[in-house]
């Protein structure tokens, strides 16, 4: 493995700063390098984060397409720039390749300590794998959504997202910061086991496939008219049936979900996805059995 | 008792939303009356709802100061607009007089369903006594804090605050949702019973009276080097003594509380407080016994 250099990202979105303050408290300098591998740390969104909202004019992590589709307008949104300058600055061909990208979200949603891919990428397999065989951790699959495009992580060659809650924006946790301290120190540690081929592959990696999302009822002006339903609330990753209920509509309807798969809904009532008329999406488990190609893709990093 | 109409209000911050659900599901048209009470339900900062933050321009629920303290400059500012409109619509000398104003808030902290009271009013104590009785919620009297001060209920003749937490800013939570709508039942249930003399106080009522507040530990910058300690968060109306642990900060150094009085602590690590550089107020419990006198003020209304 040549993997020199891995990029840390916390507080991409400017209100989830649980991270911020994990890998603040992480000291920077004496965990800059890890044997030969060198750690960047750095603060994804820092206007948003300094004025604690998500983003000024664009979801960050909704901006990482390819530099030729940008026209100049699209340039003066400020998370356009950023994007482009971290890019420039860590990206692969940037002033300080970073050969992986780990960037650090938080949720309002009661998802746990929980790892978010995108796409299929079998370095990322890798990555995923060791992480779950580890800790457990549930991983939720991003794909096929086309409404829903340019991820940081998907800008480098290999890059997960860590994703904690339940957690409110802005608020500083003592736990879930914990928490994150936990996944930067192993993160760490199992890379390093990688780099020394001191690790083996678990047989098998289950998934959460996304499949879509579900959003609010709303009545005859478009405003939202339901609340996630009590048995629904932080029932984050837990299976459901035709039947079952999703929402509670201000008359006191219950609105069942009426689909014949069974589902697993996940982002349950995440706060800021009310503005992507996302009250949850829905996933499919799936197991994915490991192959040597993972390791092999890792290693040529 | 010659209360004719009563105000419960809303949104006073635009991004505690539950209250604002719960008033719509309590279905205005068909509890606008109660017996002879008429009901007036109103969002406090419809413009800050709408925008899905705590106010414009200056915190309204600290925008209620008596006219004549006003000058011209300040009147630009849309919550002392918003103010003066509310006591000009539904003041005791308003077009729509309300003789009691119920402000309904949520917070990030975890103080469960509880009481806000401001200052010692006779007519306050009533109706805390009665809510007191009925659920056993605590109660926190706000006395004594000269930096903080024109709070909306203080505008009305009797009022209070219903505070309910923990739950996140702008995330419709249906399980606080409901706890509102037992409030507001309850309310409208005792206030007739008191209207119709069919109520005895309690012998007493327990409160706890604001001492002070503490800031997080900031750093030479003055920016904020601390989180709540893990023992401390979640930890509202918990006792705590010298010694206790107050706030972990990066360096993993414990800043402990080193006061000689036994205090209590509430709105431990409220998000909207960072800005008031309070990470969390305390309180000493003291016990108050009813007198007569709470029930004549209240009949006086």
């Amino acid at each position: 493995m040549t993997v020199q250099r891995i990029l840390i990202v916390s507080g991409t979105h400017g209100n989830e700063i649980n991270p911020i303050w994990a890998v603040k408290q992480f000291d920077r300098e004496k965990n800059k390098f890890k044997n030969d591998i060198e750690y960047e740390y750095i603060i994804g969104n820092p206007i948003a984060y300094e004025k604690g909202c998500r983003y000024i004019d664009l979801d960050l992590n909704r901006s990482f397409r390819e530099i030729k589709n940008l026209d100049h307008q699209n340039n003066s949104f400020y998370e356009i720039d950023r994007a482009n300058f971290l890019v420039e600055q860590f990206g692969i061909k940037g002033n300080k390749p970073c050969q992986i990208a780990i960037d650090l979200h938080t949720t309002t949603a009661n998802m746990g300590t929980s790892i978010v891919m995108y796409g299929r990428r079998l370095k990322d397999f890798c990555l995923a794998a060791i992480l779950q065989n580890k800790f457990g951790l549930p991983i939720y699959l991003h794909e096929r959504d086309k409404a829903q495009t340019g991820f940081l992580v998907e800008a480098w060659p290999c890059g997960l997202v860590i994703e904690i809650g339940a957690v409110a924006q802005n608020f500083y946790h003592p736990i879930i910061v914990n928490r994150f301290l936990i996944i930067i120190n192993s993160l760490r540690e199992e890379i390093d086991k990688l780099k020394n081929k001191f690790i083996e592959l678990p047989a098998e990696l289950i998934v959460h496939v996304h499949q879509g999302s579900i959003d609010y009822p709303r009545n005859e002006e478009g405003s939202i008219d339901g609340l996630i339903h009590p048995e629904r609330i932080n029932k984050d990753w837990k299976m459901i049936k035709k039947g079952d209920p999703l929402f509670l509509d201000s008359k006191g309807s219950i609105h069942k979900y009426d689909g014949d798969q069974l589902i697993w809904p996940v982002f349950i009532g995440e706060v800021a996805y009310v503005e992507k008329k996302i009250a949850m999406s829905y996933t499919k488990k799936e197991v994915i059995y490991s192959t040597n190609e993972w390791i092999k893709e890792f290693e040529s990093l």
